[in-house]
């Protein structure tokens, strides 16, 4: 039996401000809580209609009913288990390696492609303008699976953050440099930009180069979606040659 | 005032069965519809709110009430305007240049992408298998925009195609030739997979070659998404050096 206020309590973690108030977050789905357990961030409590889920896991764990489950889930059709874990503290950039730098991305599924893509390109850091959607969003973590776990992401004022780093700094932009033709350094910051509205005007001027990635054909096409642009930017700057 | 059963028609064609049978299918929203109507695929009749838009376009248009337009609406929040619109016949695949194959892509998110990205990297041709995503289903649409007016998508028995094209084939793997050493012919066919199952038995006995996309850092992340995927393999195809 859960009682109500706590049920009252998981529902308020849908929100952005009651997960920033309490430090918690959830996830849900048989996949995707696995996955989460088998990372660093540890685990608070786990809910389930699944008995055998309970045994599996150390981790302080209540049976419930569906109906149980399906009050305290932010989805329609909720899957067997909610879980409730703790946010990782973020450690201060270190600026090792290259940085990728979000400034106003909104878009959750957006934002869960980008952490996967951090995370396949074995970029470690990701900081994020405090106006960007926030990792922890439901939806963001159905984008992200594990990889969540395994990126160091930081909610910062990025002009301060570019300031401290003192390293090259590049923007994504629809007119910018070739980006075939960029001679990468071994390190840098990499920012792109808002869905609509691209790189702001406060960040545009602490940029050292402008990259584009060219349009081939017709021309005709719009733009290309921030994630798939991010992808093709960090294999740029991954790959042997670059 | 729209009668019942043109309500009942439009409404009809979210579904694939009645878009396949009437050769018709729906764009909503005053930006997808504007977009559309910009494009060569020919637009059958109009159904707005705003009397405004009636006068800016030669298609039969019809002003209609907010209450209707929600009736004929596939979404929750109809924005001004729906038009029909004729599909426009597919024309059998030429090869003149890179070719993109879906072999069971099923995410409606996914394929919005991937039109774009053809758009974006001058890839003329897209031909799907029978169970690849209708590319009319409304949220496509929403996620390729009027890229879709710009490339040629046909749904086909991919393995005759690919022994009709007798071109070199590729298929992303997990586990493939490192795409950063692959020399890449001047064109070809690249196949993508399926979100959970990738490349069907069938068609990986028809490849000429297998690709992937190295992983850097841990090698932890579970995979890319078959969108990203598609975003670095066409990007790797078309840069110069490539």
């Amino acid at each position: 039996m859960v009682v109500k206020s706590q049920i009252k309590f998981i529902k308020s973690l849908q929100q952005k401000k009651h997960r920033l108030a309490t430090g918690l977050f959830v996830a849900e789905g048989m996949k995707m809580v696995s996955e989460l357990l088998q990372t660093s961030i540890p685990a608070q409590e786990i809910y389930t209609t699944n008995p055998e889920f309970l045994q599996n896991h150390s981790v302080k764990s209540e049976l419930v009913s569906e109906a149980e489950l399906k009050r305290m889930s932010g989805l329609k059709s909720p899957n067997k288990v909610l879980a409730v874990f703790r946010i990782p503290e973020a450690a201060p950039p270190a600026f090792r390696d290259w940085t990728l730098l979000l400034d106003g991305v909104k878009d959750p599924g957006n934002m869960g492609t980008i952490i996967r893509l951090c995370d396949w390109f074995g970029i470690s850091e990701l900081l994020c303008s405090e106006d960007t959607v926030d990792c922890y969003n439901p939806k963001v973590l159905q984008a992200t699976m594990g990889s969540i776990a395994r990126v160091n992401i930081v909610y910062t004022d990025l002009e301060k953050a570019i300031i401290e780093a003192k390293l090259p700094v590049y923007g994504a932009f629809m007119e910018g440099e070739n980006v075939y033709s960029t001679a990468w350094p071994e390190k840098g910051l990499l920012v792109m930009g808002n869905e609509s509205h691209g790189i702001s005007e406060k960040i545009k001027m602490v940029l050292n180069g402008k990259v584009s990635i060219p349009q081939f054909g017709r021309k005709s096409a719009e733009s290309l979606n921030v994630a798939t642009a991010t992808a093709i930017l960090l294999n740029e700057i991954r790959r042997p040659g670059a």
